[in-house]
């Protein structure tokens, strides 16, 4: 069910290294657009307070897990409504998900936002 | 210009403790709801592969800095189109925008994003 993050997909050419550039040179590549568009995604997933209170929530959690059970009282909503969520996140690579007997148990995806930010500003090329 | 992320703003309190939870206990306290507003608009700001592709492209500059004379041929777009979508990451906090004589410089807020994973999964309370 978890979307792996294209992370392996750094370009090989850099067109942007031989536009005539008028100031400081590139000395990394940046992300390609198809991982650009995987990236929007992942971040749009997050682009909204509910969906950030429910991974925050859940990574409160002793060892990053939670059941929904307890995630419809913090947020206040719906069981329904918090599984939509919880579902729109696992499908962006954030969470993972677990039935166990009644329950649908979430995880925090190790790393996953971290990863992220590295890809995006420290790691290209 | 840069919007100061409410890193401060962890919860003092936390009822998610005293909600009857039905499986492992909290141990850590969530980002409260103002927090999590905050965030979700930095990363909305981030959910365009534009805009990801913009900052990607700044990133990957010499010192984490580019003039937006560059930024435009990257991602195939009018500079005013650029520079609308750049004004939404200034006042998100991602970028600095700085002008020199006749162009604008965009720099990469350090850490950024990283802060944005880290508070969300590893430093709550």
């Amino acid at each position: 069910m978890t979307t792996t993050l294209p992370l392996a997909q750094t370009p090989r050419t850099s067109r942007d290294t031989a536009a005539g550039a008028c100031c400081a040179p590139l000395v990394r590549e940046a992300a390609d657009p198809e991982t650009a568009v995987e990236l929007a995604r992942v971040f749009k997933a997050l682009g909204d307070p509910t969906r950030v209170r429910l991974l925050s929530v859940i990574a409160a959690h002793d060892g990053g897990e939670a059941c929904v059970c307890d995630l419809t009282e913090p947020v206040g909503l719906s069981q329904p409504t918090v599984s939509h969520h919880l579902k729109l996140m696992v499908d962006a690579g954030l969470l993972t998900r677990e039935q166990r007997g009644k329950w649908a148990y979430y995880s925090v995806v190790p790393g996953a936002l971290n990863r992220l930010g590295v890809l995006l500003t420290e790691t290209a090329g």
